[in-house]
């Protein structure tokens, strides 16, 4: 039996459902507009798309999305469709074009969102995953067990190399397990990425020297390839433990390329997930996203926070949270390690943990950290009591009585 | 004076439109959330993004898009933001950070679409655009002038090598000047690419060697990165002229990778672009996107066509074809060619040639030629006169009367 792969789509329409699936199921396949002679009953056979369910959730009397064949009903369903892999074979950039391609301008459709993937072993045997994924972050990082406890570097761009490294230096003397660059700071003229690299890593590696801990930093190196290689050769050179890129700033292919020259974890930042998910009845949910840069060998992939800054709910948070640590296929789990991020504070550890039911994850703060009474150290250290408060099931207020840094944060915190 | 980045913005707030403006500008370069007291003001002053414009435009009661900042009246505003070219350097991957980075999903937007943008001189020096552009293609399909007369195989996937290239045998003894692969053919097994480039290139250069007239053919080498380029030089090896690459299949990096390795121009395909740009009041406009992916070196861009069979509106096309047409900036036009498709025949000509004032344009039809009830030649022909009555400003009906295969698609045409 041939391969398949599945893809499932909240679909809305305002004609019959079955003639919208058949029309995406068409174009995405052997049909077109039109009745071609040449699509003969062998060839739709052997490689047209199949619609493999159609479950009517709901209808509304409005469209969600303009341009759509006008009707007095728009009908709501839960969409499925299968491909055989012959007709592109195990590549993910012909994945993108097959699954994500020509639909969502279809005047069949007004509204379509990509809710999940399901794809075959050949795509685990022609992609490897996360390098490192969570066991080799967790021993890069030194940090045995719970989440790495994180920050990103601020102003996101303005300071100077010297002004991050002595950011970076108040941070690893805290205890921090894990920095990051902003998505914003890559390669400008006035903070370039030869000389922070230098200036951070001679702060991070003195201080292991001293202490045997090594924070992880992950350096921005996005950019075009041939610089992406270049910084990453560099970071490696300094003896850092971590690369970051933006993946919608670099795509698949690019993606792809620096997983193959990479022998660091590669930080995944999802800048620009907003426009491919804010409209609710539009683009892609974040399941099979985040599945096809994981195959690409995305290591740690953002994932938002409990309660955040950004418009995003709580529940969508979990949904990415427990994507990333779902395995992307029975045969081939590639774990990555979620990233939390943005208004983080102790405060969210036991949300998410029962959540998620694991520690293994990134928790990033910025104020959480910085703004604690006592200095940047008690800043990290309380996220961490907060931490093993949470996995030891004790009420953060109780272990507060025991640990005076959470005790301070608390307060601020709230 | 320092260069700077200027992008505008369709933006629709819950809050008051300064403030919302001041957030983006703030979350897009030195500030954040909280007060830092490492945000000094002569940092601000040199690395902020700055508000240029901002005119209020109408005003909704409802929001757009869910999960902002709830109101009793939601703004619409035309808005300019710039940056200092300090802050990132001249990198595309990095400019898509910045201009569409995590503004989306501010909880102080309800509703935000990137409509424009201006880039400094320094972007044309660091990016090369396309390498054949209008001039290049014209030369290497032979056609001086009117648009090149192009179809795509059909049905997208199926077909083997010997039946794909039975049909570009039709289509260029009809005399055609570019044919196209479907975005969703790559190198499935039933249709290994090496095998349809051989046998499809075979008939091209028969027919050229026979006539001296040789067909452009955009073969999809989508893929991972040794993949395309392995592809592109079997294409070039065999004398094919052109190679195509779905661009949010591959990404920036993977474009920039291919543009440097390429001798042949390369034919960019927007499949994708539906989830980008379906809603109104989220993503991207045209204008600003082609006009990365032709720094980043796209020769041809797909327009989708006047009266198409997707959703997107008229006016909408021609903005896109006046964009890909409009020079980059003023000291690098790097002019693009851009591609009609969907539902496209002879009929849409004279409209076409009218909106965008040139022929500087490749028109593929699919059924609009292989639907002539006379032969694929005459609707090929038909098609081409069609060009001549329209750049003569003859009207079609008389033009057909000197020309059967016109007169002879007119009818099926309507």
């Amino acid at each position: 039996m041939t391969e398949r792969i599945h893809a499932t789509y909240w679909l809305e329409t305002g004609v019959d459902p079955q003639l919208a699936a058949d029309v995406i199921a068409g174009e995405q396949s052997s049909g077109t507009f039109v009745a071609l002679r040449t699509e003969t009953p062998e060839l739709k056979a052997r490689s047209g798309a199949r619609v493999e369910r159609l479950d009517v959730l709901d209808r509304a009397d409005t469209p969600s999305l303009p341009g759509g064949i006008e009707s007095k009903v728009y009908t709501r369903c839960a969409l499925e469709l299968s491909w055989p892999i012959e007709n592109l074979g195990p590549s993910l950039p012909n994945l993108m074009s097959t699954i994500a391609g020509n639909l969502f301008e279809l005047r069949q459709v007004s509204g379509l969102r990509l809710t999940g993937l399901r794809l075959p072993p050949s795509f685990a045997r022609a992609y490897p995953g996360p390098a490192f994924g969570i066991d080799g972050t967790r021993r890069l990082a030194g940090v045995e067990r719970g989440p790495l406890i994180g920050t990103i570097i601020k102003p996101s761009v303005g300071l100077s190399p010297d002004e991050t490294a002595q950011q970076v230096k108040e941070l690893v003397a805290g205890g921090i397990d894990f920095i990051k660059d902003d998505e914003l700071q890559g390669d400008g003229s006035h903070c370039p990425f030869d000389e922070r690299v230098r200036a951070v890593m001679r702060v991070v590696n003195e201080h292991a020297d001293r202490t045997g801990k090594k924070a992880m930093v992950a350096f921005n190196i996005t950019g075009d390839l041939d610089q992406m290689k270049r910084r990453h050769d560099l970071v490696l050179a300094e003896g850092g433990t971590c690369v970051m890129a933006v993946l919608n700033s670099i795509g698949l292919v690019g993606m792809h390329a620096l997983r193959r020259h990479s022998q660091l974890p590669i930080h995944a930042h999802r800048a620009g997930w907003g426009y491919l998910s804010r409209s609710p009845e539009l683009g892609w949910d974040y399941a099979p996203w985040q599945m096809i840069w994981r195959l690409a060998g995305a290591d740690h992939l953002h994932v938002n926070g409990l309660r955040n800054k950004f418009s995003e709910p709580d529940d969508s948070v979990i949904a990415a949270a427990r994507a990333v640590l779902a395995p992307v296929m029975p045969e081939a789990p590639m774990p990555a390690m979620p990233v939390f991020s943005s208004g983080q504070t102790g405060l969210q550890a036991a949300d998410t943990f029962a959540a998620i039911g694991c520690a293994d994850l990134i928790h990033t703060a910025g104020g959480g950290i910085f703004g604690h009474p006592g200095s940047v150290a008690a800043g990290v250290e309380a996220l961490r009591e907060s931490w093993v408060a949470t996995i030891e099931g004790v009420p953060l207020e109780r272990h507060a009585q025991r640990h005076p840094a959470l005790a301070a944060a608390l307060g601020f915190w709230r």
